[in-house]
């Protein structure tokens, strides 16, 4: 399980002291033999991009790491000068404490946004980190902890790739409680895998994966300040070098690191413990992949298409009138809204149904809404959940 | 007060039986004479638009109007060619009753989505109605009173415009419960004038008004289904013709169509009862308007930002991510944040502000929160309220 699962990774994680709890809140990957590898990442399209983000960009502009440093507890954003300076600092004191450059480190930071770095904590426990990193499942299964905010289960997978007849592992770990604790909504996740696999050709698989998963999460998933998704390969498994000639192995690979995604992203997704539905949305029938996509969003982002599904209401209405204002083209009178395969709206008018059979759709915990526009080949998937009384509890203050 | 304050016109209201509780449901505004005068509208621009919204666009292509017709219970969208025959028959039973032609009456519908019009109720309400319309102020208060859903008090405005010497009047009247009840979202608001005044003229002045009020209203304005609005002008007043040649008068004229629209809107955000909260966001410094509406919409929009101010919480790194998100261009390091006028946040990072003042303006129920981003001239404002329990409540369920 999670990032040590992959032959040459350690990782570990404890309760440094940012976190007044005393909850765990440091945690550290890295090559076994701390040498840099083959690495690859993608970050928040947020214009206000925290230091941490800042600081990673920099560092990967060579497509290689040898570490990754992560804290829960902080975001470290909005924090300026001295925020990058500190940051900075976390990549040098992880580089001192495995023995490395610390322009190979990659560092990922989650918290309150505003709020200076606390740096004592840190200064201390990097190095007692560094120290303690195990490559067995259980240093693996203490990073994963170590990343939770509100979080209330460990997300981690475990994938396979068949490489030109060698298999890879990809292994990984995540945190992000979706929609109920956007307080702390920063999306972070760490990917390690053995394949042989150039710079680019990870950076270009990973961008894919992050769009089909973590993209298609409604959580204002890489909207935050602080989103980080991180791909380190170090090459163990001995395949070919995988390139981005497009061949069998490139794909092999991407649909492993997809899968890898797309597992951390539903794990996420499920974590919204305030959410009372988790809905897989298919738009369907668009003009293109891209009107697909605003539409799904739009209807998904919609707090009252949300306050609907939490109320059991099969109220397709809002969901018509939310496609309507996605700037997606298509005629209304050609759409087909269902739930769960029951047609509540053809022609874009109400459809004679089986209430009661739509009303025990309602009554699940996950339902699928599929919304055909009938306007061409595009289609979307796109997972939220609903919008209930824990979320506002939840979000009403961040203290 | 409401559409009669304006002399020439007359109204009613009644409980026709659309609702099943028995509350007012059907409203009619007509000239006097029932002669077609100039008219405008601006109707949503979500691509369903409900067949009243398809008749009323038709029958405004010659900017004339003699009658309009209202009811809430029912939005008549997403019900096809029944629909748009049957807010038809609605105009024409509206001609009958006052003497007319089909084509010169305009028609507005609120309520659900997706549910056949019931049309008994407005056979025989509105010969009934038509008959009992009432040119003093008992007539405006009736039919503003009827167009009410979930609001909890009338909404009407009046206002005076100079225009070259005469005194014209405008009154208006709307609904719209501002973020609270957007199961019944819709927008709805009918003026009258007694300028002289053509109607391309009228038209351009009432987009403008209405881009500036109920287009700064985070309530999905302009974006239900079924969103109208509306303006009639006898030309009773005798002022000299109001034309696009935009001199004094059609800026006197604006100003006061600006401020009827306006004072509409406060009222509509105002009524936003489970709401706690009303805020003016202003943004300014940016490189464009449209970049300020942008930047402003997101951040109005924001769940996140919206229970915050319901907790009381001024968590301005939420403003500052939602703003990063929002498309507008600025230099994140630029951006200053204050609440009534407290900084909190300048350069982009913690501001030393006096703590205990801005708590005491989070107990109030009216607050300014202003976004510099020093990057332009370009303003805008937007109100907005919180996300509330009681918003939850309300959005659950449709009955």
């Amino acid at each position: 399980m999670s990032v040590t699962a992959v032959p040459g990774f350690a990782a570990g994680g404890l309760a440094s002291g940012i976190k007044p709890s005393g909850a765990p809140d440091l945690a550290m990957v890295a090559t076994v033999d701390h040498a840099p590898v083959a690495a690859a990442g993608v970050f928040t399209t947020n214009l206000v991009a925290a230091a941490p983000v800042q600081i990673s960009r920099r560092h990967l502009v060579d497509g290689r790491a040898a570490a990754v440093i992560l804290n829960s507890g902080n975001a470290n954003a909005a924090t300026g000068d001295q925020g990058r300076a500190d940051a900075r600092r976390m990549c040098e004191l992880t580089a001192h404490a495995i023995g490395g450059a610390t322009t190979d480190v990659l560092v990922c930071q989650t918290g309150l946004i505003g709020i200076p770095m606390p740096m004592d904590p840190v200064e201390a426990g990097i190095p007692k980190l560094g120290a303690q990193l195990s490559a067995d499942g259980a240093g693996g299964v203490a990073a994963a902890d170590a990343l939770l905010t509100t979080d209330t289960v460990r997300k981690v997978t475990v994938q396979r790739a068949d490489l030109g007849g060698v298999t890879s592992t990809i292994g990984g770990m995540a945190k992000g409680a979706a929609m109920l604790a956007p307080a702390m909504a920063t999306m972070l996740a760490v990917l390690t895998t053995d394949a042989v696999v150039e710079p680019s050709a990870l950076q270009r698989l990973l961008q894919h994966a992050v769009d089909d998963s973590f993209n298609a999460l409604v959580v204002d998933a890489c909207r935050s300040t602080n989103d980080t998704v991180l791909v380190l390969a170090n090459g163990r498994a001995g395949n070919p070098v995988v390139t981005l000639d497009g061949g069998p192995a490139f794909h092999a690979l991407g649909d492993a690191l997809a899968a890898a995604c797309a597992d951390l992203a539903h794990q996420m997704a499920a974590d919204a413990e305030g959410a009372t539905k988790l809905v897989t949305l298919v738009v369907l029938g668009a003009r293109s992949r891209a009107e697909a996509q605003l539409a799904a969003r739009t209807v998904a982002s919609s707090q009252l298409v949300q306050c609907s599904l939490y109320g059991k209401d099969p109220y397709w209405g809002r969901i018509i009138s939310e496609l309507g204002v996605s700037g997606a083209h298509f005629d209304p009178e050609q759409v087909t809204i269902a739930y769960d395969g029951i047609v509540v709206c053809e022609h874009g008018i109400a459809a004679p149904h089986d209430a009661a059979a739509v009303a025990r759709v309602m009554e699940q915990r996950e339902i699928a809404i599929t919304c055909d526009l009938h306007n061409g080949n595009g289609e979307a998937t796109m997972l939220f959940t609903d919008l209930t009384h824990a979320y506002v509890d939840e979000n009403m203050g961040t203290s």
